[in-house]
């Protein structure tokens, strides 16, 4: 493709992901896609296959910015592991504060949303969600070797157990349009899991 | 009504909710539902005023089954509290596995879809949510209150964080197709938190 060709699909995509992380997917038209993207109607299809080779398209993009944002927070500048875990939730927060507390987790929608509804979806979800888990399982092991944490502890386990129920207090954040279900999260899961 | 469109009406909202819990609120047609339920296309209007409407009718069959079901698991027979909620947990994990571990909480599915698109819903799934969430909180007040819990324990917060874990446990069960993730919660939970 060329440069030009190449700058309209990564608009298609970048405002597509933006609709379809406050709507969904299915409720996502893809007129309203080109409309933001303000790319002529019709020309869809010179740049993706189908709604769902785009909807692919958009959770990369979705990983690519999770890997970004994730990275930043839990980045080893050398402050300790469950410091920079901490500093995750609360960078999260404010990211879901600067929304409203809408929309929440983009993968945690798609998850619920496409999981019975498209392999490919499912699939590529899976991986994003997996690569997550494993960031923060790599933390709860460095913090376990460093003696940081005194009870028993699989962090394959745990740092699933953690993800999962960030994901469930989103959904709830979601729901009420309040920080109130994240911080309980992060206060049981520091002062009743992580000591 | 006469008994005949009352049954009618039923019927729709019974094979709507089955619709709705396997492919969400938005991916379910009018059309599909009308089928599936064998009622003349075109009748709609005639049982309900708007697809919000019979979306709505659709979330409190949801709240009757959950009260249904949940209520069986909790109940006070005289079993421990504790044991009861040991009970619910693995009464659902049961119905999920006859459902090859898809389709997951139809509460959590609307939640996570029709938060920010309909704010009737919202506040519905708000009411049915907040309902299992006190049900869990009573249990926890009642082991607290036998000195079955040892550790500090908020039954408020912590039923609140339970039943999101949970939630979220059930998204990972329903992007992974196994019971893994409920089987970590319920090992965490029980384990690190409620003893």
């Amino acid at each position: 493709m060329k440069a030009a060709q190449t700058g309209t699909r990564e608009e298609i995509i970048r405002k597509g992901a933006e609709l379809i992380h406050a709507r969904g997917f299915n409720a996502t038209g893809l007129k309203q896609v080109l409309e933001a993207a303000l790319v002529p109607k019709g020309s869809f299809y010179f740049y993706f296959k189908s709604k769902e080779d785009f909807g692919l398209a958009v959770i990369e993009y979705f990983r690519d910015s999770i890997e970004t944002t994730a990275g930043r927070f839990l980045e080893d500048d050398g402050t300790p592991p469950l410091s920079r875990l901490s500093r995750f939730f609360d960078g999260y927060l404010d990211i879901f504060r600067k929304m409203n507390f809408s929309r929440g987790c983009p993968i945690g929608n798609l998850m619920q949303e496409m999981s019975d509804l498209n392999e490919a979806f499912r699939v590529n979800i899976t991986e994003v969600y997996s690569g997550l888990g494993k960031k923060i399982e790599l933390l709860l092991a460095e913090a376990r070797n460093r003696g940081d944490l005194s009870g028993f502890t699989d962090p394959v386990q745990l740092s699933q157990f953690i993800l999962n129920a960030w994901e469930g207090a989103i959904m709830q954040m979601k729901l009420t349009k309040d920080p109130e279900a994240l911080v309980i999260f992060k206060k049981i899961v520091f002062e009743r899991l992580l000591k």
